[in-house]
């Protein structure tokens, strides 16, 4: 099994070396934007805990993330007048896994829409709007 | 918010008036075949208390989910031998939902394969064949 790296985006974003639209934090769990957002709201749940994948990942970890995921998947929801919630979790790289440290995807669903996969970053005002509208949400 | 339909295919499971190929089963939660596999080794996990959508579930209930997810989710890695796992969750039908009862999906990878939508269900035998595999990799 692969080693965690200390230096992954998330890992760097936890200790304040890079920014994140941050929209909700705890002991345990931070929520941010998604800088390559598949719908507008696109929200990332992680543990602070390193771990490469959920399937290493502390159980009881697992569970803080889950309250988060919940919490933060019904303000986004309430945030962008989404019609519906997908929670995607992608493990190792033929998954999909692109930063390796376990993360849940929050993407808001449209009718008649599909979720596309960006290849610019979301401009960051776009994102800070959106971070905002999602922290309002959970007040 | 729509009502929770006692005549849900899952529910129906849960009483035992529809069979599954069961990998795993504890007091709070449910893991079994899906018959329309994305993926060989598609597997479900799902809350045995009725919700229909993890927005709407019990919190200490998807706690229990979350432990037999990583649970099942290793085994079925084990089993298949898959290069990655995603794991997926839809709620209300724009997201792709089409169960009204919380589910979460366990779906393997496989280096260079994208997983596909299938039309017809999986053949029983080849269900009840990985589902015992699941069970031997979950002992």
């Amino acid at each position: 099994m692969a080693e965690y790296d200390q230096d992954n985006v998330f890992a760097k974003i936890l200790r304040g070396e890079l920014p994140a639209h941050k929209v909700y934090e705890d002991e345990h769990t931070l929520a941010f934007m998604d800088v390559f957002p598949h719908a507008p709201g696109h929200t990332l749940v992680i543990p602070k805990a390193p771990s490469r994948t959920m399937l290493e990942a502390d159980a009881e970890d697992l569970c803080h993330v889950m309250r988060t995921l919940q919490k933060v998947a019904r303000a986004v929801k309430e945030a962008t007048g989404a019609d519906g919630i997908r929670i995607m979790q992608l493990n190792e790289a033929p998954a999909g896994q692109e930063v390796f440290h376990t993360h849940f995807h929050i993407i808001p669903a449209y009718e008649g829409q599909r979720p596309k996969r960006p290849t610019e970053m979301a401009p960051p005002e776009e994102l800070a709007a959106m971070a905002e509208k999602i922290r309002a949400a959970l007040e």
